[in-house]
């Protein structure tokens, strides 16, 4: 019923149902890194708000230092000095200079500053200036910076920390951003006991709920890890009911055959509009997975190996947290280049991910590929992150470059 | 004085003086995403604890198979289903088969799984099976993902999402990690106001601190900004003792004129041994970094302009915040390639930071420089990350790859 989809093309029937919540709140904006801006914010004033010397030197009079050199230097009176943090107290008339420091406001009637390095000492009260300087050479002039009114951040970005900086320098101390996405992780399986339980023979604990919290941490939501679901169609529906109230996103970490897949699809595809959008994606691992979109919430269905839910998890989650956050335009996926260091077989038509420890070798990342069985768990522990080899590919080989996702 | 080093040279000078903090704490498994593991971890059990089946199908006795083909099929009798979280009801005689799912227990008697693929209804309690197996095919094994007594994750690991899920995987409901490395962020300046006032003539807003509080957050660190000191050898040298007592890394973000740097160096220097390290590191922006240690403790004068600060840190304080946390080895620092659109100017002897805005075009990144007056506070707004231009090169072409640290 369902065809397989190419992750481009299941992405394409999920991204356009996946919007900002319309949530936001008013926070400190010291508190605000890894948040996504709600408003555009333009610069309420100018930055800087006065003239500041951009070298350590004397304010001058540009045209005073016209035609200066080793030869014949021009002599200037020093009139004072600039002290850090207030206006100067002298005002230059032609002639004259006055000491300043980096960061320091410009002297009245000053339009230059000449480097220390190119003056030397004259006398207890003057200088001689070896080189010319223009009018406004070495000053940061008023919103040379950033300008009154000019577009500071705009919304969807995400809040980082020179972005702090540049908020605080012209005083917006508060940000409305988005509320952070909550991220329901559903675990199911008959076989799952609790992860301080002891499992007895056919039982193991419960993982997957902990591990994809810890990806939707790090993609900046909340995560909710719930209770263990019996492999039961009416179960399974009402744990997901239950969990779209309370969430922004629903995760179900599904049983790993094929009947528990199916029950899966049902369960969520019952519960509203539009339903089960896609059914099986052509990768490697992560071919069962489901992903469904009910009443404008998304909901995913994972594969229960924990490296496919992991990796099924990266593939499409992370980026919807992304764009539920509010996250405009969507961040790009980062990859690492290395060189693989043995073949990696593969099938045209399927994406696949195969675990690898990243090492650097004179100066190069080279990609070694950790096989074993098929996606334990320790494969991902042993593991730097997982080289992808693209759909149009029967594989890679050794030698060949490889992207990389970190993990 | 001191003459200036290049980047390698200081990071070598201050390495032999970081190891971990020697405070740990026990925390829930659940909760320790992004600490560092303060133990060895062995597996203390098998894993899986009993033979798990890889594949949906029967459960077989692998010689029973032997010589099945199209034409000729193996012919079993089902005698039961394995229900997933329990041990089989059945225990396989000769000619026997039971039905199984992807995770299920082998039952008694079997030793391989047939996967439903390669089988056919015969009737109501028989199956005809085409293809044979080999003992242990599509099982895994007890022990085959981790033995019990065989190393999971080491002292000094990082822990990740799927480190989480390995651990509750075997039972490892707790774990024994490093504290937070606490890091104090002294602003200094006559210049400086809190963010929250209104600067007059001269004065601007104090934001390294928060800026570098992000950059610490981010290493896993905990940033404790501290009150704007002053611009004299008393305050400072009172600020970075008082620090120090309730911090175990200090920044001081220096003024940005020779005169404070000599006495933020001073000031130091003056603390404790081995005191000034370094005072002058041969990068842009980030010449005037002064690195100390005193009384074991790192405490960093960071340049005050906000670009060269944030670079600055990243270069010498986020690794040394690994280190004080314990991490071994040292996480590699990752770099994006892209390829350069246009000239970046440099000297040879140098290391030049430049930060630079990421577009892919065509699928291949590129970095466009964002140049602009000396590292004002938009240019770190406007870019991605900051290319580095490597201390052997006189600057790089348009076309050519370039390493991008992104911010």
């Amino acid at each position: 019923m369902f065809t397989v989809l190419t992750p481009d093309q299941a992405w394409s029937k999920l991204e356009p149902h996946l919007s900002a919540i319309d949530q936001t709140e008013a926070i400190p904006t010291v508190e605000a890194l890894g948040r996504v801006l709600a408003d555009d914010i333009a610069a309420p004033a100018d930055l800087p708000h006065f003239p500041r010397s951009a070298m350590d030197g004397y304010a001058v009079r540009a045209g005073d230092t016209h035609g200066a050199s080793e030869s014949q230097p021009a002599f200037l009176k020093v009139v004072g000095e600039v002290l850090m943090g207030r206006p100067a107290a002298v005002s230059l008339s032609p002639g004259e200079a006055a000491l300043i420091h980096t960061g320091g406001m410009l002297a009245g009637g000053s339009d230059a500053v000449v480097m220390v390095e190119n003056t030397r000492t004259a006398d207890a009260s003057s200088i001689e200036v070896y080189r010319p300087v223009a009018r406004g050479e070495n000053v940061i002039q008023v919103g040379e910076d950033m300008a009154r009114g000019e577009a500071l951040l705009s919304r969807g970005s995400l809040i980082r920390p020179q972005d702090i900086g540049a908020l605080l320098s012209l005083g917006v101390t508060r940000v409305t951003v988005y509320h952070r996405v909550r991220v329901a992780l559903i675990p199911t399986g008959d076989e799952l006991v609790p992860p301080g339980d002891s499992p007895g023979p056919g039982q193991i604990r419960n993982t997957n709920a902990y591990a994809l919290a810890g990806l939707a941490a790090q993609a900046g939501a909340i995560p909710l890890p719930l209770d263990i679901v019996r492999d039961s169609y009416e179960a399974l529906r009402e744990a997901v009911q239950k969990a779209m109230a309370q969430a922004d996103l629903v995760v179900v970490s599904a049983g790993s055959s094929v009947s528990t897949r199916d029950v899966t699809a049902s369960a969520i595809g019952s519960l509203g509009r539009p339903g089960v959008l896609v059914h099986g994606v052509a990768t490697r691992p992560g071919k069962p997975t489901i992903i469904a979109v009910i009443g404008g919430k998304p909901v995913f269905g994972l594969p229960g190996n924990p490296a496919s839910a992991m990796i099924t998890f990266d593939l499409f989650v992370t980026p919807s947290i992304h764009l539920l956050s509010g996250c405009r335009p969507l961040p790009a996926r980062r990859y690492i280049r290395a060189r693989l260091t043995r073949n990696i077989p593969s099938a045209p038509g399927r994406e696949d991910f195969v675990p690898v420890k990243i090492e650097e070798r004179n100066g190069e990342l080279h990609a070694e590929p950790v096989f074993g069985k098929s996606n334990l768990m320790f494969a991902l522990i042993r593991a730097d992150g997982v080289a992808r080899v693209p759909i149009d590919r029967g594989g890679l080989s050794a030698g060949e470059f490889v992207a990389v996702r970190m993990f």
